[in-house]
């Protein structure tokens, strides 16, 4: 018997009018879906307007899925893919990373369906494309500690590791608290390590720009205020 | 002065007739460029026929960036970016990711010019993303050393990095030694572990399939013979 897939789709991140970010190929998939596990029903609904889906809400199948799931209900949407094929959305850019998708993939690996990845826009990604810095080896970390003194401590880690690995370290914090990790940043790395920042990527705004810590130090502070940004950073 | 700009532009993995990867932006943003860099002219020539450059061979300027460039010549592309926008190509997926392409990403930056990564396939976030496995930490680590008792000591590294940072271990090797590296990770990983095999993504043949080493070992080999593939571990 033929099992049914699980889609993975990457949605815009943040919003404009104009289609920057998502293939034909992507949009098409989504409209020939009808059942869909999404982070976030308020952005999957603007975002089916956006895509002007053929499918009227009252018969669309959707759950949600994010970190305050509990594990017994994402066991429970397998039944969902029993019955169709089902898209997994995230708030914005790909699912299953950087956010608490992969649980559901999981469970359909081990449930033995197709898994099919579609293309579309990922700010870790783009951020380390545009970062220059080394894409051969990179590790993204998610958030750092909250706590000051771990935090501190974390990244004096992650500076020596790239320094041992010559790896490129990737990671982020919550918009509004972007501003003081940044000044963090400038206190405690070493001057030669290279900083990246990249901030709201594929929007009008978006700012992307590679300095050394000294550099950095020197230069005028850009506006992160309430903005998603990455971080990246290369010692070597 | 308005400085021009440098374009990050992502090529489809392997050849397929039909579009699902590009974004209509992406293509039309290589339409208003004329002058590359490129991993591979061959690749660049069919991948410009594939989406109908409307500028002709001969008006075109195209330089090579493989991983044989002298550093030197790398740093000789800076006078293409101060005359003109300049367009940067890896041979398949995302340029300055698993490529030599960032060196030139890292001399725009030092020169002020505008870094833009437009959106397309990645072959290491698709799986990343597909195989079920932590997307909120992992590291992407290229190629495993060649020398067998070096390589079952990275190994052994990389799973237990896994279980302490709760990371996902994202690794690859050459088309014609997958089947070698597969017989190793069976052998050598610990039963539990989960491994995913991510072959030919975007293809036809793709291949996505995530289980426990234990499972792996009970099942049927897949046939990565001269495929590209995508090794991610996680143990736990």
């Amino acid at each position: 018997m033929k099992k049914n897939k699980l889609f993975l789709i990457p949605t815009p991140i943040g919003k404009r009018k104009e289609n920057l970010v998502l293939p034909e190929h992507t949009i098409k998939t989504v409209h020939n879906l009808s059942c869909f596990l999404v982070e976030k029903p308020q952005t999957t609904q603007s975002f089916f307007q956006w895509i002007k889906h053929p499918v009227p809400d009252y018969q669309m199948t959707m759950r949600v899925l994010n970190k305050k799931t509990p594990d017994q209900e994402i066991f429970s949407f397998l039944q969902l893919l029993k019955d169709q094929d089902v898209g997994l959305m995230s708030e914005a850019g790909a699912p299953g990373v950087a956010d608490p998708g992969a649980k559901f993939v999981k469970l359909a690996h081990e449930n033995d369906h197709p898994v099919i990845s579609l293309v579309g826009p990922s700010s870790i990604l783009l951020a380390l494309m545009a970062s220059g810095m080394n894409g051969q080896r990179f590790a993204f970390h998610g958030y750092l500690s909250l706590n000051d003194s771990k935090r501190v401590r974390e990244l004096s880690e992650l500076e020596q590791e790239s320094v041992q690995k010559d790896q490129t370290q990737i990671f982020m914090e919550t918009p509004h608290r972007n501003e003081i990790l940044f000044k963090i940043l400038l206190e405690k790395l070493r001057p030669g390590t290279r900083l990246c920042i990249a901030c709201n990527l594929t929007q009008t705004d978006e700012f992307v720009k590679t300095r050394t810590v000294h550099q950095w130090r020197e230069a005028e502070m850009p506006d992160l205020q309430k903005k998603p940004a990455l971080f990246l950073i290369h010692a070597g």
